[in-house]
């Protein structure tokens, strides 16, 4: 081994390990714990009695407002907050995994370790409620005690860090690292509540109905999806455990070492080689998955107009019915958590595959290179040449005998000639064509392989074959979720439903304006018992209707009862139109028809 | 260790390693080579002559008749001959790669290996060219020859196996195993020989241009693929060398005894266990395979059926263009190879996974449920059920709360319900979906991974998802072969040619028959220009002609010139029938139109 490896200075050829006592912060865990437990309980009891005497006020708000923390299905609502505390949530299940001991109330470490693990699973979300709960009400008595809260639940974390960076377990640097995400959604959180109430004071509040309505209609979709800002936080999460992991295989060194001095360098050197080979194959993971994800919003977004214009054949590649049903609803409800899920594992999964790629090129292509010595791939291929060399003519010889021999071009068409001699060359090519075929099949593994291991993080794209879709578990749940959106929060609906607003401002001159959609619907149906509008108008809102129905089939099978005899009249009433438009839209509404009655 | 083994009586706990001296067969290997080229060799020639002499009573055939093996194109033709011969091209490949004497004209093993094994790719076809050739020339001389050179080849490869029947080589059964497939295939051509020369003396060769004509519009495809021969001699090729190996395995244990006799007991029931695990995979593995290639051969066949039709969007998934071009010719010519490379690539991989499936089936849940024993993966399982059943409740909650609490059903159609609630639930269960999620995760790997393995060996489905389908080389090679398979065999021009034959010889009297439909189309050709019908039949023609070509639009590529204006008048002739079908038949004569422009 007469190897000339370049010195690394910045790694020492011993290092004596770290002897890091077990730490006990200020603030001890436990007991910052249940105090955070009561300090929440009174944040909650202070916000139901807020909330119960702002009913009296306010018809719409209240307590059963305050246990509906976000309406996930308004997409243009700010979701800053949910973000930042499913973010949160995330960490401590991740934490819960990893740490010995999960839940800080309990001593004996080992016993009985899975109980704690699924207290632990429902103990968090409800200690993090209050933080959401405070931005519900949309009152700056809530706004000051989210402030609060979360001021505690960042001060107490960082005093910990501060008072303890250096842990015992896997790495020295390792509880700094996995807080940091922590540490940011927290802070975001602190500047957030600050700044609504800052806002609340300033009055922007007032209008914020009608900004929503508005907005809803013409910025169509702001953040599509919840997951968009947990995944950086995660990533943070992986990239620290990682490279902590990393560097322990770098500390393996010191056990390796031996006396010489020659060996003992060109060790570290290969030790240094495979850290950063795992630290690029982290990073090259973090990347993919950042770009999966970019591509997977641009898709989603295209399948959401896609539906809404009806046409699910593109989506799905079959014919579906876009409406609520008990999977949809329950997909919707995990689809956020499955995502993350499926990220974590195709990173892991992505950080692995990475690593030994990168490895066996380092080993086996770039150090050989680089030095000189020890060419064996290089060697191998290079013995093989007339090997390569004959696949490479045969290759050839196929391509330009089809091109100038086998092909005939005669007055715009092309036709086969020869074809005795197609026949032969078929013949002869055969056991070489087989060895191709071998390449091919070896080439065929690896890139689909790699494309479902890229891919491995998306859930709105099938890893299996068009015709069984369907089986991939991870693509039948997007589709599901899909119609849940779709059914929920159509744009011309909502547009719809800010009409009949306005339309009802404008009846009953009082200004009582709700805050989403949802509510829109509930008005739609007060408004059809009061029936004070005259006939002029209710024809023209009855030709408005068909109208919209007719270029939005998607929307014609959330009607309440099916009024065909309308439909078929509007049709013949548009004769004058030109027939292929009609037959055409005809099609359109049969379609739709069907998928309704389906 | 005190398992309570059964007694396996057939396997001994020591066995003397049989000494298999080298054995020279009394046909020495060299010499046959040798002695057959120059057989074939006299053989080519005495049918050159004989094609030479032929050619001048026979105006088709003669010497490229000779050179052009089979119509590889025609799937009505009788193929056992062709299948035949590739097959022991197959095993040929096979022992070329796998012994390490490749040829038998040399003398010195390792050295310039390669360069012998390039050339036995090329002299393997070369050699048994005349089995096939014998068959071209559809002659008595020609039968007769072929049987003589095919009995000269199965005798002299019998005597060799029974001279020696056993080698050092791997195993001792290895010969005997390998050499299976193709005495299979001699002794198929040693027996169609004689068959045909019988048949020939009958005189039903006659007429068999006729019987061709119309078997390929009646029966339509008898043998669809010709690999569907090929592949079950591959599978006992495989299945010879997978069981030695196997019993090769076995075989270790004579290293492994110590002087315990329980203790070898248990290693021999172990070996025991792997070798069945060994043969059960291989065994699913040929299974699948199968099972893959009915399916393959179903969907060619829908494929095709479809693309006749000239819907090639169900196929593709996309609009193409089907005509015959250079990549489509070259993937056309490598097609068979490619489907048995990726066939014998498949099953090895198949092989190796079900066998570590099994393996950890085995050792981890039958051989300890059976001696109730190291029961570490129930364990496992059973220690972690208050995870499980938290899972199980959870998933049901949402199941159970989701059908009756959150979707009401009001007037035919389905909403949300208690939005509130619902986010509340979806927020709450944030951390345990995403445990569920990670579990879906890995299945969903698992299904991925085992499908794309499962159907590796098939070409005409994509492994990859539906929008990059084309980046998966085997199904693009596939799409490029059907191009070819579609635009040359038309069932419609098929039978158009059959009729204008018929025609021709009820004009002209004379009864000149020829062999396939490509000699149909050159026929067509000449019949134009005689121009001997009366105008009402050509007025009729070209009716038919434009009816074949709107019910068939796939056709419309292949024409000489476009004939927009003829297609035009026949639509607007067509006028009193419903606008519906007229647009629709419009519809398709555009998309045809369109298709054949590109």
């Amino acid at each position: 081994m007469d190897y000339d490896y370049p010195e690394l200075d910045p790694l020492p050829s011993k290092i004596e390990p770290e002897v890091i006592p077990p730490c006990d912060p200020t603030a001890d865990d436990r007991l910052y714990h249940i105090c955070i437990t009561v300090i929440s309980l009174v944040v909650m009891l202070i916000l139901a009695v807020l909330a119960r005497r702002m009913k009296v006020g306010d018809r719409q708000k209240g307590l059963p407002g305050l246990l509906s923390p976000v309406n996930f299905l308004d997409h243009t609502q700010h979701k800053g907050l949910a973000v930042a505390v499913f973010g949160v949530l995330l960490c401590k299940l991740w934490g819960l995994l990893i740490s010995p001991n999960p839940l800080p109330f309990t001593t004996d470490t080992a016993n009985k370790r899975e109980n704690w693990v699924i207290l632990g699973v429902f103990f968090y979300p409800a200690l993090y409620y209050p933080l959401l709960a405070c931005g519900t009400l949309h009152n700056k008595v809530g706004y000051v005690l989210g402030s609060l809260l979360s001021w505690t639940h960042f001060g107490v974390l960082v005093w910990q860090i501060i008072d303890c960076p250096k842990t015992p377990v896997i790495h020295k640097h390792y509880s700094l690292f996995s807080s940091l995400p922590q540490i940011a959604c927290l802070a975001f959180l602190s500047f957030q509540y600050p700044l609504l109430l800052f806002k609340g004071l300033k009055g922007t509040e007032k209008n914020n109905a009608t900004e929503d309505l508005s907005s809803s209609y013409y910025r169509d979709y702001m953040g599509l999806l919840l997951i968009s800002a947990v995944v950086p936080s995660l990533q943070t999460a992986r990239l620290g455990v990682n490279e902590d992991v990393a560097n322990l295989l770098a500390g393996f060194r010191i056990m390796l070492s031996p006396d010489k001095h020659e060996v003992v360098r060109i060790v570290v050197y290969y030790m240094w080689c495979v850290e950063v080979c795992y630290i690029s194959a982290m990073t090259l993971s973090g990347l993919v998955n950042l770009a999966m994800l970019m591509r997977s919003m641009v898709l989603h977004r295209s399948n959401l107009k896609g539906l809404y214009r009806g046409d699910s054949y593109n989506v799905y590649n079959c014919q579906r019915n876009i409406r609520a049903s008990r999977p949809a609803l329950v997909c919707w409800m995990g689809y956020t958590s499955f995502t993350a899920a499926h990220i974590c594992i195709g990173m892991i999964i992505q950080t692995i595959v990475f690593f030994l790629c990168l490895l066996i090129a380092v080993f086996l292509v770039i150090i050989p290179v680089l030095h000189r010595q020890n060419l064996i791939l290089f060697q191998v291929l290079w013995s093989m040449w007339p090997f390569w060399l004959m696949l490479l003519l045969v290759v050839l010889i196929q391509h330009v005998t089809a091109r100038f021999c086998f092909i005939k071009k005669t007055g715009g068409t092309r036709d086969l000639d020869n074809r005795g001699n197609l026949f032969l060359l078929t013949y002869l090519m055969f056991p070489v064509n087989v060895l191709i075929g071998a390449i091919l099949g070896i080439w065929r593994m690896i890139i689909t392989a790699l494309f479902n291991i890229v891919h491995m993080g998306r859930m709105d794209i099938s890893l299996l074959n068009r015709n069984v879709e369907a089986f991939d578990p991870a693509y039948r749940c997007y589709a599901h979720y899909l119609k849940i959106e779709v059914s929920q929060s159509h744009p011309v609906m909502k547009a719809f439903c800010g009409m009949l607003l306005q339309s009802v401002g404008q009846d009953t001159k009082a200004g009582q304006r709700s805050r989403d959609a949802e509510e829109g619907i509930q008005l739609v149906q007060q408004d059809k018992k009061q029936n004070k509008v005259s006939t002029a108008k209710r024809a023209r809102r009855h030709w408005q209707l068909l109208y919209t129905l007719v270029n939005n089939p998607s929307l014609v099978g959330t009607r309440k009862h099916f009024q065909r005899q309308t439909t078929d009249s509007f049709l013949n009433g548009s004769l004058n139109r030109s027939t292929r438009e009609e037959s055409k839209k005809e099609a359109t509404t049969k379609e739709a028809e069907a998928a309704a009655s389906n």
